[in-house]
């Protein structure tokens, strides 16, 4: 049993990994500000006595260095995930994913923890050009201002390696599928096909070539790299072998709901100024250590829509 | 004529490129916080009709929103550029080198300015599997906090030339030497040598492979780039075609200076933390849009010996 810290524990990963920690006989510390993360999705944990709730916005260091006392881990899931409206509030980058992990690399130091796991991004690889993208493909262009600051989150926690002993594993997801799924593609497409069945505006062409993971499958890598890779930065791409289109996605939600709207495309390769037309991660790193997903994207989109249609309750929560 | 912003205007590069503007007939802005930038690097630039001084931290974004009105481009020249001492103060690359970057961005885009020069660092390849190091090479794990801060301020950068319509001048240099060199180890070496000519204290055993560049000719290149070279984001290695061991550089200064003293070396393969023992960086690509270095290293630590025997007034302004 270790004590073990996770930030954005109210989150869609981070709630999922808490109860799963807990499940595996850990004590957990969450640490949420609420700004996005859903108390609903800590019922199970808070009923739990192994787990211990700390409300704070990590832009607090001191109260951040109090949180992380006895703490031997951390796995710093906290960050404003929303890779489209970045160039409305650049700042909200900066802060909640760059400044913010600078944080938790002190609050860290300050305690005496070295481990760290980091929800990074294929967004750092801007518009790769290998794609399927290696870990070590080359030199990236950033193209968001969510991809640059993960990045720089990234490069943070490698000098704090280097540095200061620390040791971290760096996991660059595609998107995250599954139950607690509180933003994305399948978010936006069920609310408004909810509004009105009868049409669906698609931003881009639809042709877009994107790649899912669902959150199990994600949380079995993440464990399994923190147990297996023993260098000093390990980093892993985490996603399926594939990639689909977003009509593909469109086609399974609709399936699901059982509506046939017009679709009506906005145009262009791209849904928005720096979205990326065709991510792929190449994942051979992460299945040499015996990983492989047990779901596929349709999977995932099909339990994000179920899961989604039994808690419509997290439309009127985000809004 | 244009009207061009300099940030660090009062360093060692930042004041020379200053000079260099002035004399091709530009109006200048140079903003510095005289933290480390010497007043008397701008004598030149004070007596000039075409030259405003504003002296602001970066840090003070509404200052600085106020001293770029009316510019046409920046040359982002300020920052932390110490190396070695990173781990002493781990906020002063954050503050310094990604969060000022940002406050330069915000500002720029305030002012509907669109074009940035930005001096990066061969920092940013962390110990670099290819040597010599191409813009291209393979995404690097960072081993410093310096390395790491200036990254994140070329991810910055180039998010806000996709979401924002700038375009930039991304200039990754080796260390650069000559007139108003004011930090590194040549100042290091000749202050240690000054104090005592017997004997010489050598941080590793003396063999790290770096490269260096002559400052002007540094400018050169970073006018020539931002001349000729007009994609979205331009990003330049800017060294000479070699490198040479700590030992020749040693052997250069004390041939200058006259002594030998004895070397006391430290020990390792690496002076510090975070030190990269082989520094080299790729220049193919500068030097194919027409520009090659005018003097070579050992021009360069000559000029550097020069600059400080006559000129040791700067050891006593950088204590």
């Amino acid at each position: 049993m270790a004590n073990l810290i996770v930030t954005g524990c109210a989150g869609f990963i981070g709630s999922t990994l808490v109860d799963r920690l807990l499940a595996d006989g850990h004590q957990v510390t969450g640490v949420d500000n609420f700004s996005t993360g859903q108390r609903r999705f800590l019922e199970g944990a808070l009923a739990h006595q192994n787990f211990k709730l700390v409300e704070i916005d990590l832009l607090d260091l001191d109260a951040l260095k109090l949180a992380f006392a006895g703490g031997e881990a951390v796995f710093h899931l906290s960050a404003n995930a929303d890779v489209r409206f970045g160039t409305e509030h650049p700042r909200k980058d900066l802060e909640q994913n760059t400044i913010a992990t600078y944080n938790v690399l002190e609050a860290m130091r300050k305690n005496g923890i070295k481990k760290i796991a980091f929800s990074s991004t294929g967004s750092v690889y801007g518009e790769a050009e290998v794609v399927p993208t290696p870990e070590d493909g080359p030199f990236p262009i950033q193209t968001s201002l969510y991809g640059a600051s993960k990045a720089a989150g990234e490069g943070l926690i490698a000098a704090y390696c280097e540095g200061f002993g620390f040791q971290s594993w760096i996991f660059r997801f595609v998107s995250i599928l599954g139950e607690r799924y509180t933003h994305g593609h399948v978010f936006d497409f069920y609310q408004k096909l909810k509004a009105d069945p009868s049409r669906l505006p698609v931003l881009g062409n639809g042709r877009q070539r994107k790649s899912y993971l669902y959150v199990q499958d994600c949380i079995d890598a993440i464990l399994l790299a923190m147990e297996k890779a023993t260098d000093k930065v390990n980093i892993f791409n985490l996603g399926v072998d594939g990639y689909c289109e977003v009509n593909d996605s469109i086609g399974w939600i609709c399936e699901e709901l059982g509506v046939k709207p017009q679709l009506e495309y906005s145009g262009g390769d791209r849904g928005w100024i720096g979205d990326n037309p065709f991510i792929f991660l190449e994942t051979k790193k992460i299945q040499s250590l015996g990983w492989k997903p047990k779901f596929g994207i349709r999977d995932g989109v099909i339990k994000t829509v179920e899961y989604l249609r039994e808690n419509e309750w997290v439309f009127e929560a985000r809004d």
